[in-house]
């Protein structure tokens, strides 16, 4: 009762990490777009593993095949099912997990909710399952740039201690985050952060970092007041991708830090619209976005599979010892912008699906 | 279509700041439960304006009226309807802000969005809409206290640069949050924190803060993968209250900076269940409450609403400067302690009755 | 959690016959429209019980009042709460069936799902259950027909096994089925059916009907394939009302008798969209209206509680005689008519909604 | 927006008749339980054309794969993907199509609604979309078997003007039902029902039918009141299976030509619970199910697609003959039984999914 997202535009996603495939069935695409394999294949491409030195070596394909909802190359209205098959399964990795939850993964929680678990890898918490919204999201990206312009950026704020310096939210494209394997658009750091990535996988650790994202040209409007308000369902939709622990939109905590009269962002008149000289609000006020870019930061944590030793507590309560096996990510923060992008999507297709409708009762 | 909080025990809340009356219905409240006005009275009380010289002196009642639900005391299992009557209207107050929208408020947005705007103080916007949700949330939080021991306590964690001592997480309780004023467990940093209000108020600005807040007790086991992580739903519940900014969990952003071998939580026995020894996580592991305490932190922004001049624009685009008449609160924390309490209660029922019907599946 | 009906627009009912007040809160009517309390009062003055000497004399007046969601006659876009406060309350006439559930009535179903129930009148199962249903199709009625001409009338087509003549689906308006206290449209029918009605009142037993319904035009286009098909969601809506107990749209029942060379509807050229020669499947194909009269009928059992004596068991299981007393209708249809006419509104007004947008996404 | 059913036990189905594959994702089904594809085939088999001689001939296997939610053989709680691929496509037969819609189906609505349509065959209006709710009903139907005995069972009433005798709800049984091909457990009537379907067949026509059905061992207390009581949601599924026009439950449309006092059921004592003598209420009071039997009815009109030549006109409004092509059952009732049992069983499901979580809360 919980892998379906969206109200009008919703997404229903399924797969383990070790099925034998992950996917989405999308429920209110728009009929009559155009719409092809590989429209989706890009984003998952910048999503999977083994793209390079900082991620992990499984070089799984991700191949999505379109099983259903386009004819010819067009939407027909109905569901779209996406479908991603699973290879290049090494479930023995795992085995000598089984009986050890690894501490800070989803081992013990399935365990105490579900009453059994996937015997092999993450299960249903494994970064596979985000497959299924990278797809759906590209469906819903490619919406919002055709019909109304409208553009999503993520990139790498920060890995570890290493941040990366101001960003420029009106110009700041896929290219240029994509310019560095860790996608962060300022080279020197970049280059740092790759360092500090390599030098915790040597030490068989792993380090936290933060993704930064901006959406621009969003029509003023969106957002559902009271429950479901824009940054409300970005927050919604970013807690949701595994591993994270914090967002915040415009000014976030630091805002908490400020005086109302500095934080106010001034209307003024912007080409035939009211726009605001500063963006504290990261482009959202009441809930509903203003026509300025959204701009909203996301923390994640560090893996908590590690190949150190790790003192801890078996299931059944007894001292043990964890050395997890298996291929991990030492960060997942270069890996998490296009998922960051996706989510983005779909909470941007969703809302504004919502609010189309009311453009026609005014 | 957005003012229904939750799956089951479903929310809906109803009022501007200035109709006839504010409240909610709540749909999917269990039955047989003893249910009185004074339960939900005494949060409503902590939330209300004119408690002392920190907050607005607009001195409403807001009296709770149950309409329905209750018979002799006792939950039928209906829908439970709560209302506030509104009181105390100065409309006029607002008369001069009609052509100019208030910068970060949500005067235009709603503009933009309905077409139409409450004429007078935020309408639904206002902070009066959250009565509902805090009478609601009186309501889970009983049936959470009784039958598990659920506690759940926040507090201001900080105003404006004025930040407060480490919390005890196991001990802290609203008695003493409500030691002081601004309702910060801290003795000292609580009086710095009224002095930085008042002298904000006096310079005719605002200031933000951030809210701690700790649910005790929850079992392990609630929490909805993928998309309705337990984090997720509170993120999305504490971005949904009025002039939030920020969400973090467990580390929070602070995590984003660690190691995994120092973030990680090892497991211990504790007490016949599998506890942490540390909880960087939050009391969360892959979406799933572990057992020990969830902790988190809500940053709010200053009030947008200052009685300093203010240079803008005008709706008509043409330049305005814009001074806030009104009663408005300098710095909204203290009041939204039972708000982010509230929410929290809201959450974590639903995601309690989610659960509920699994444990008699395994 | 079932209190709420709609997607987009939703509508939260709450009440009980004996509580304070019953009412609605309606979240996602459209903004900018003309709303007064008196929109609303004349369908719930054609519901209210006492009209005539068909109907239960228990004369509430059940006035209807907005609390919020409409400012200077004008909705906001935001959630209109709808209250209406019970009178006239005679708990002791439900003294003596406390420990008797009422065959075919609700008490023990009730009892058995919630452990408890209201202790006088049907609680949350009586007919005044349906005034938030009836205050809030009038919402979605008004908006209907303004903007769209949609018309919606209701009527009672049989009285025990005493049916009207043909209707024409085409002319029929509400002030011919108001013509006769019954509410059915044939003068002649009409009377048999309130003498009908007359003589199973004096027998102190009760008698079932049929309530016939059209809505025209329905532009093309409306009801969500599959899951929400315009009969589906209408289906849907009629069995939630009390005593219901089939539902039948177009042919119904009669077509399964039919061959599909008589049954199919030919399409033809009607003033420049096509348009069919007859309408067998009741202005739906597909699950999707396709812009001929919506036409359906619903079956009403014989109302339950009965002054005969009945022989039947007590909830401790010993045998029973029960024989009720207080105010009952001894026959449902001629007050059901503005409820059925009230959901049909409700099913139209968010199917319209959850359509408006896809046309801009051609 | 549309094909996404139930609210705890949640199925997402996809696919059209002609485009890679056809299924479901089944989110919210309870983890550790046995399952295997061949739970699923028996009714997918139960379904698919080509049965025998009163089917379509078009003969797919329709072989279920499921792609997650379930590691060696046990369920695990998470979102379970099911598909079966098409095969044996034959667009061309549909090409003459393109231009004229077919009376009474789906292709002028569809076309309205989405401004396009799949161009060969019924697309998502197609019978191949109920394969998914089969395959997910099959999952819903052995988990309320397993855990309470209950027990689903649907028949052929009436084909045309002939029905079956009286059926002894309380014993009869599936394999009585698949005695013969038509599925109707009268062996006379279902002697005459072939002979007509084989009749109309030749006769390049179609003839509707009734379809019955109960579900025994329901526990009493299901069903959400108000809006979602039991046979409320039983007729939104019932309607939305293709070419259904009618509902009814219990006594139907036949209670309404009933006296109170010959409808209402007695109460008796039933070892240990208070059951009924007679069912005219079909299992339901006020909504919620008694423990008594829920019996229901279904009509099917004839199928749209028929060989006769027949007068109606093109999209463009000009007069025109069609005369189908392809592959087309004359008679849905027998293949119609199966989905009948999945939609109720994806009722049963979630409705009790609902209530569990209410026991506990006593």
């Amino acid at each position: 009762m919980s892998s379906v997202f969206g109200t009008i535009f919703r997404v229903s996603t399924f797969g383990e990490s070790h099925c034998a495939a992950v996917g989405a069935v999308v429920d209110g695409a728009p009929a009559g777009m155009k719409l092809a394999e590989s429209d989706i294949q890009s984003q998952l491409d910048r999503r999977r593993p083994g793209q390079g030195e900082l991620t992990t070596p499984r070089d799984e394909k991700d191949v999505v095949t379109i099983l259903s909802g386009v004819e010819n190359g067009v939407t027909l209205g109905t569901p779209i099912a996406l479908m991603v098959h699973n290879r290049d399964q090494h479930p023995s990795d795992y085995q000598e997990m089984a009986g050890i939850p690894r501490p800070s993964h989803a081992d013990y929680t399935y365990q105490a909710k579900y009453g059994v678990r996937a015997s092999s890898g993450g299960g249903r918490s494994s970064a596979r399952e985000t497959i299924g919204r990278v797809a759906a999201g590209a469906i819903a990206e490619k919406y919002l740039a055709e019909r109304y312009g409208i553009e999503i950026v993520a990139w790498v704020e920060s890995v570890g201690e290493i941040g990366c310096g101001a960003i420029d939210l009106e110009n700041i494209t896929r290219s240029m985050v994509d310019a560095t394997p860790v996608r962060s658009p300022d080279p020197g750091a970049a280059r740092a952060m790759s360092e500090l990535i390599a030098e915790v996988r040597d030490q068989k650790d792993s380090v936290g970092g933060v993704v930064g994202c901006v959406c621009r040209n969003l029509p003023a409007g969106l957002g559902e007041p009271v429950f479901d308000k824009l940054e409300a369902m970005l927050a919604h939709a970013m807690l949701s991708i595994p591993a994270t622990k914090g967002f915040e939109i415009g000014s976030g905590f630091g805002g908490s830090r400020m005086r109302g009269s500095a934080h106010n962002d001034p209307f003024v008149q912007k080409g035939g619209r009211l726009g605001t000289t500063s963006n504290y609000s990261g482009g959202v006020q009441g809930g509903i976005s203003n026509g300025e870019p959204v701009h909203f930061r996301v923390a994640f944590k560090p893996p908590a599979t590690i190949a150190l030793k790790q003192q801890t507590a078996a299931f059944d309560g007894t001292d043990a010892v964890l050395e997890a096996k298996g291929r991990h990510d030492p960060c997942v923060v270069p890996r998490a912008v296009p998922i960051v992008e996706g989510m983005t999507a779909l909470v941007m297709m969703d809302l504004l699906l919502r609010q189309e409708y009311r453009k026609r009762s005014g």
